[in-house]
């Protein structure tokens, strides 16, 4: 099977090319390295050492017995991202070629505009590129959770069945972002809904917790096979700054009353629901959403863990919440579903406070590199 | 009132600065001369002659004794956007800035990306600007009844209550739209929606219906002072493309089965709503949606429409269903609502049919410029 991943050198893209290291798929990768770029632009680094494309795929080859076909470039560039398409000929294309980070959009007007256009034109890109020289592949758009925002309703699937003044209609379920970065995910979402009904392309739309964690395949002794962590406050998420936080003693930051409720998985359950789905693809013309998660907490619940789970380890860390540099309910409703993915064969981490201890200790050689960089923890951009 | 036309020197925009000759409203306007191209590019013309933007200042002047104050230049250019709202200190700022037409969005993987990025540009930019410089501003945004699609329930004004497993929700209404172009409204909508509330930015969002004829204003008699009238596939609005049609005699071209229903409103009309909505502005902080239209029609209906009123004026016309080029629904439910400009003291036009009598005989004396450009009355643009 044919699997190009665009986005392959970051947190997601490299892990899922590690966790497609059985024979039977074919990998191939694009990136334009930009995510190394950001992370510099915030001044920090990846908490975890991580090696340049040229030694993974060396590194990958003599671990694996196989190749990565890699492309560097940009997917905002059309002529690019069709020659790629056309040649490699894909079946699945996993799509995280995107900007991830709510505070870098929300930075300024420079950011906010560049944000949704790179993010709007590459998605736009692969589904021109796809309907004209690939019209079988499955597209596996990664989109995030933090698209419903936070209803006071349950939140099905990308789609309900609903009541209105006497009559029915199943209708995409309402969006309601919180930042440029989000809202973009949620113009991608629109525009493949109406790829798919009107070129009959197929795709998977991945409404994603918060993920965090390192790749199940980590061999932590082959340095080039590990994935980034980053934990500045743009581009790391909440529970890796937490946990590299708490290495180094540092108070978590957590935002406000911290009564708000987010959605998060372990990578490794991340890459498993990826592969379930790869290995499961829509009819032609279905546009499918899938929300995918294992576990719903408060941000005080995950900083009461990372706490305890680091005490365990005989690391003594407060908790020390901070004004909330975000606008954002504090206090709301939050029920999200997600059968899809159980349907297909998903079993969520059952043991949250197993996977924060691995990674806890997987960052204690690092304390130093962490420490160093410890004044990228506190949050500096508000909205 | 100090009011930023954006999009001044198209169809809606020249329209509205005539609609706004009363000395109480000090007319600022922004244009790149778009649309002037687009329309070139699709081998056509208005069909009615129009001025130079010199040429209408100047009559303009003349006949209300006041001036326009004319900037030229493009909204995606955010250092031109924000020095004339830095300059201008607009309280409203009506934005038809973008590029309006489906079938050129849907030409090509170019046009696709160069109509989402230009149309998301210019609001985000609008966006950035008016939180900066002028965040009092009612920013007075077109959208388009397109935006919802035809679902199977009513379509309410933006945001509907529902009840949904036990809990009840006031909720954006899902947008379902069918072409690149729609699809950016839509895009804007999100953003817009998001900014008042991020922000405190005050906003109408108009969805407004299909608009046919000329502006009340339109000094026969005064060519620099008329709107333009388009009629090929991509620019024209149908039943601006129908009278084209019928007054040199060329059969109707009605899509598909033509019962298609849709909502539309005279010029007359749209700008009557304009006035209200910049005379009856939002709090701040406030997203306001308002579906602005007069009628709801099948295709099939309009079309009938024009012949009769043809045929009543001596001209015979057949109407001559062609395959519909388009993908949408041909038999569906629609309802929407609008009451929310009635309560605002919006009257609408009762008598479309005097409507569409006036616009063909003001037609009339252009026959032969339609004439030789017959050939763009067929549609050739499919999705």
């Amino acid at each position: 099977m044919r699997i190009l991943i665009l986005g392959i050198d970051g947190y997601l893209g490299w892990s899922l090319a590690n966790s497609l290291s059985d024979k039977k798929f074919s990998i191939y990768g694009i990136d334009n390295f930009y995510r190394r770029t950001w992370v510099k632009e915030m001044h920090s680094v990846s908490a975890i050492p991580i090696a340049s494309m040229e030694e993974r795929i060396t590194a990958y080859k003599k671990e694996y017995k196989k190749n990565i076909e890699f492309y560097k470039g940009d997917i905002t560039n059309y002529g690019f991202l069709s020659r790629v398409i056309k040649k490699v000929h894909p079946e699945v294309i996993v799509h995280f070629g995107q900007c991830p980070s709510a505070p870098y959009s929300m930075m300024n007007q420079e950011k906010c505009v560049w944000v949704q256009q790179n993010n709007l034109v590459g998605t736009l890109n692969l589904i021109y590129a796809v309907k004209e020289f690939a019209p079988d592949a499955h597209i596996v758009k990664l989109g995030t959770m933090g698209e419903y925002g936070t209803p006071n309703i349950d939140i099905p699937e990308g789609f309900f069945e609903i009541e209105y003044r006497g009559r029915k209609d199943r209708l995409p379920f309402p969006r309601q972002a919180n930042s440029w970065y989000h809202l973009s995910k949620v113009h991608d979402s629109n525009n493949l809904q109406f790829a798919c009904k009107n070129y009959g392309i197929r795709c998977t739309d991945i409404m994603q917790g918060i993920v965090f964690g390192f790749h199940p395949q980590a061999h932590v002794s082959i340095h080039e096979l590990n994935t980034r962590l980053d934990f500045d406050e743009a581009f790391g998420t909440i529970i890796n700054r937490f946990c590299c936080q708490a290495v180094i003693g540092y108070p978590l930051t957590s935002y406000g009353k911290g009564t708000q409720i987010r959605s998060f998985l372990p990578l490794s359950d991340s890459m498993q629901c990826i592969q379930l789905v790869i290995q499961n693809p829509p009819a032609a013309g279905e546009y499918r959403v899938m929300n995918q998660y294992a576990n719903v907490y408060s941000i005080n619940d995950l900083a009461m863990k990372v706490a305890d789970v680091s005490r365990e380890i005989g690391i003594n860390v407060k908790v020390s919440p901070i004004k909330n540099p975000r606008k954002e309910k504090e206090k709301h409703y939050y029920n999200p579903h997600n059968e899809n993915l159980k349907k297909l064969g998903y079993h969520p981490s059952t043991d949250f406070d197993e996977e924060i201890k691995k990674m806890i200790l997987r960052l204690l050689p690092y304390q130093k590199r962490i420490m160093k960089y410890r004044s990228i923890l506190k949050p500096t951009i508000q909205w």
